[in-house]
Order: structure tokens, then sequence, then C-alpha cells
């Protein structure tokens, strides 16, 4: 089997940290892996599953002899190195969001759209997390029953502003709790003006605002992204919401079905659905939680149950790790496929 | 001005000390003001605005003499002790559950549906806190436009659970933060077997679940609450969660209008809505948010945008005190409703 020489960009990040582990942890076939970052965190040891990374810095010249990176340092990282990369005959899965709605770019989630891998040019792009979560928890319901729109209401983890704002939850948590004043300087966005506390607290604000429609960008990302992954006109109807939860999204999902629903071929659909585990069961209050789904790769879904005024109506609460399944998980899965296919 | 014999019944409770203070600085029209609570708590001195009032046990015959109670203490103590209450006279304002789809009591909120109030037999009901926010949020939406169905996820605080909820959620984020394990014994709800942390969580259960329709209680609250405070058969799909905030209650709201939306109408209608304080300024990240509005009786509005896919689709973002206009304050409104109505 071949083995590949594999790079990690923005290594030191909150992705690039679970990058590195699910490499090694879903036995990706590397020969090496090259851990890169900016100039400031080069020369330092990462130690993960056993084995210690020195990290070096990204240059230009950093893709010469790589066969596939795993990108995650933000858009303006990826815009600046990324046409090195593809010049040097890397492959590269995008996390950022600057080439997701490209159109020579695939965007992709496995289980939903892998045939678009095999149009790429050199670059795939990861989606947005809640996109992602989102389009695996209803997958097979839209190949089953079709899907009209949906209406999504998020409770995202602080996990999805990085390392920062998870440090800052709990500093912000202990202060709180000490009666302290809390001080915010992430969230609700590195890129908006104002900071408020997420601790004890919810943001109706993740990423900045489109002053025109009304809309956030992760809300925008998720009715455009959603419409690109599955090649069809789905309507989105969003509204994200920043909890102080340190790195588990969660998602209240409604869907308007095109053909009626049946429910026990619902739980069936959900039950044997690639990459979703459906853990429902109200007679012994299970369901989905942030907490209990730390470091795991899959989207766990329960409160599964049918509208009450419509025939074409399902709930839905779908939860899965930020940094897993919304980002870290889903790129190498990106790779682990392109390899089943024989396109890597 | 008549003057009235008030009693507090569950004095000692999150709801019954933001009763107390609410008659006080609501300017409710007191000749007395007799705090009622369990044997255990009796003797005890509560300390408010400067007064000093000692809890007395609430028995049968604890409404001598009283012209309007109070009432917050659980739906088995309303039950039991309601027709002592009616009998000797006394107007109940009860923001348990037990009464609230008895045909025979109005169930209010004072801006929605206040002429309910001139059926009343002795007993009104307070509805539960997410519906009250809900039907006050979009009350002149309901009135202008029309509304066909609400899709709804809530952000619910632990105030909803009392005291021990509030308290467990501090005692937890504590333990979590030192690295210790937390201990979960009131929630997701004090009346189901099983209990979860909620500290840096979220627990898609807000009370028990009707295992035959899959929805839990507090979601059959707001279908079934919501179409008797409007007397129409508006249709409620709601989603309830509980999140790690101490005590304002936040709601993703979705409105399916009857009429095709006018969004400057709409800013219009808000802005000038009895009970609601539009907050809405993107430009400068205006919203409502859980912990600005701590102890304040209005339903704050913000994030207000049509639905991208439909000119009948309006999404909201409301905020609420729970323990205010979720129960205290709602019910001293009443009382003074009916004040002004002419009918206490």
């Amino acid at each position: 089997m071949k083995k590949y020489n594999v790079a990690i960009v923005g290594a030191t990040g909150a992705v690039g940290s679970e990058m590195l582990r699910c490499v090694l942890e879903f036995n990706f076939p590397y020969e090496s892996i090259k851990l890169l970052a900016s100039a400031r965190s080069a020369g330092k040891t990462i130690s993960q599953n056993g084995i210690d990374f020195v990290v070096e810095e990204l240059t230009a010249d950093s893709f010469e002899g790589i066969d596939v990176a795993f990108w995650s340092a933000g858009g303006s990282i990826s815009e600046k190195y990324m046409d090195a990369a593809v010049k040097a005959g890397c492959v590269n899965i995008d996390n950022s969001s600057h080439f997701r709605m490209d159109p020579n770019v695939p965007l992709v989630v496995p289980e939903v759209n892998s045939e678009a891998l095999r149009d790429h040019k050199g670059i795939i792009a990861n989606p947005n997390c809640t996109t992602i979560m989102m389009c695996s928890a209803v997958n097979r319901i839209e190949e089953v029953f079709g899907i009209e729109k949906i209406t999504v209401s998020t409770y995202q983890a602080v996990s999805g502003a990085g390392v920062a704002a998870m440090d800052e939850l709990y500093a912000q948590s202990r202060d709180v709790l000490d009666g302290k004043e809390p001080i915010a300087k992430v969230l609700p966005s590195g890129g908006d003006k104002k900071h408020y506390p997420i601790a004890f607290n919810c943001i109706p604000q993740v990423d900045v605002f489109n002053l025109e429609n009304g809309y956030s960008k992760e809300e925008m990302k998720m009715v455009n992204e959603t419409k690109k992954i599955f090649g069809k006109d789905i309507k989105v109807n969003a509204t994200c919401v920043r909890v102080p939860v340190l790195r588990g999204h969660s998602e209240s999902i409604h869907i308007q079905t095109k053909k009626p629903l049946d429910m026990p071929l619902v739980f069936e659909v959900l039950a044997n659905s690639t990459g979703v585990h459906l853990y429902d069961d109200l007679a012994n209050q299970i369901y989905p939680m942030p907490t209990a789904f730390i470091g795991d790769e899959m989207v766990h879904v329960g409160r599964v149950r049918q509208d009450l005024f419509s025939d074409h109506g399902l709930n839905m609460w779908a939860v899965s790790d930020q940094l897993m399944k919304g980002a870290a998980y889903n790129s190498i899965d990106i790779g682990l496929k392109m390899i089943e296919m024989g396109i890597l």
C-alpha cells in the first residue's frame, strides 16, 4: 500500500492538533508527517501518541515532496501559500473558508458527496463545522424523503473560534464564580469591533454580520455550503448562536421533507446512516449532549420526532465535536476517501 | 385607591423571592404582605428593599382576609390549598402548571389576552416561562400579519428548575474548572430518573418526556398554552434545551405568517409592542443576551430578519429573565392589570 508524505499547516492550532491525532489514530498511511506553522511556533516540539514532532516554519518551499497537506491556518494563509503547494504537486485539503465557494474546488462531506472529489484540481475544501454536521445528519433523509427546507438553530461551542476562545471561556467562568467581572477579548468574533463574555451567556452572533440581509457569515455558510454539497436547491434557514460549551456543537434541526414521512423508516434510515450515530431512547433519557462526545468523530442524533402539525416535518437534535467531524476528522476522512477511490 | 392584603405562596423559592421584589418595586398597592412557605421555612426572616418579612407556615387557614395571592410553590401545593384560598374569597394568581389547561381558569399574558381575566373564578394561571416570553414577543406580529406556525428552539437558563439547579450550575462549573468530576442531582428534571451535568453542556430535555409523541412536557406546554392564550389554532413546533446560563431564557423563533411580511412594518410593530424591547442594531453588534437583562421585566427582541426563502417567514431572537417576565413579573402584572380593569 502506498504511503504518503503528509503536511499539516497550522499544526499548533486547536484544529491542527486534532488533525495530527486523526492522521495517527485513523491510520492514515503516512510515510512522513511535517508540521507547519508560523515562524513564531517553529522549533516547538509537539508530542502525540508517543511521537515527538518538531514544528517547521511555513514557507512557499514547504511543500516540495509533500503528497497531501491538511490546512487549518485561516483563510489568509491558505490564500497566500496554496498556489505554491498546488504547483509542488501536493493535494491540499483546506479547512479555511477561502476556497469553499470556488466552483473549481470540491466542497466535501465524504458520506454525502465523495464523487465530487474526482473533479479536484489540487484543492479540496472542508466545509464549515456547522454545515458538515448538519449535512451528515440529514444526508439519508434527503436520499429517502427529499428535503425542501431546513430550519436550524445552533448551539455552538467556543472551540470554533480557536484556542484563545477556549481559554477565554474558562477564564471568564472562573471570574464569574469568583465574583469578578469577566473580560472578553475574542468572542463573538475576532474580526468584529465589540467583544462580549460567553461564560454563563448565549451570544446570537457567530462571525460577522451581512448588514444587508441581517444574517451572519456563519449562517450564510450554512445556506450556501449546504446547496453546494448536495448539489441541490435545499433551502436553509439558520440562526447561529454561541453557547458556553468547550468543543461540542449542537443543532436543533427541523426538516421539511418533499415526500411524507414514515417514522419507522426514518429511524431505520438514521440507524444505518454512514457517519451518524442514532442515540435516541427517551424512556432511558438517552440523547446526545456535547460533553458526552469530546474527541469522537461521529455525528450523534437524537430527539428524532415528527412535527406535530405536518407529516412532512421532522425534528432532530444533532451533536458533534466541532474540532473532529466539524474540522479535523472530516479533513482526514476526505484524504482516506480519496485513497479508497484511487485518486490520491 | 384601594390597597390589598397580599400573600406570596412559596416565598422562599427563586420565583417567590422575585414576586416579593416585584410587589414592592412595581408599586403593587398593598396594605399588607404575608409570606407563606412550608413549615421548614416558617420563622425565617426575608429582607427586601429594606423591609424585614417573617415567613409563616402555609395552612388551609392562611388566606383569611387575603385579597390576592401569588403562588409559586409547585403544582401539588397549589392543588392542595387552592380550594381553601378560593373559599376564603382570595383571588389567586398561580405560577404552577396545575390549573393552566383548566377551561375554567384564564391563562394570561397581560399584553396578549387580558380580556380573559374577566372570566376568572378565583384562579388565574400564569403560563410557563418559555410560553410567556414567546407569546409576548410575537403578539403584535400575530395581530398585524397573522401567525400560521412557530418553530422555536429554546436556550433555557437553569433558574427554571429552581434555586437547587442554580446552585448546581455554579458548583459543577467550579468542579470542571478544578479538574473534578461534576456531580448532577437536579437537572434535567427533578422528576426524572437520570441526572446530567449542565456545566459547559447543553441538555435537550426540559421536564419529562411524553414517550408516545417524543416531546417533552415543556415542549407540549409551548404547544398547548400558546393556543389557549391566543385563543387561536397557532401551530407551535418546539425544541426545549437547557443551557449553562443562570436565569435568562433565550429563544430562536421562526414565524410563518398568514399575510406576506412587510419588513419596515415588522420593525415598527415590534418597536411599539407592549412589554417588548426591540434591541436590534447589527452594525453596532446590538442584540439581546441573557446576562444583559438579569432582573429586568421586558422581553428583549433582536436578530429580526426575513427568512431568505419566504416572504411569509420571519426570524427573531428573544431573551427574557425567566424569573421575571417568565414567572414573577408576569404574575404581579396580571394583578396590576386586574386592578386597572377594575376587577380586583
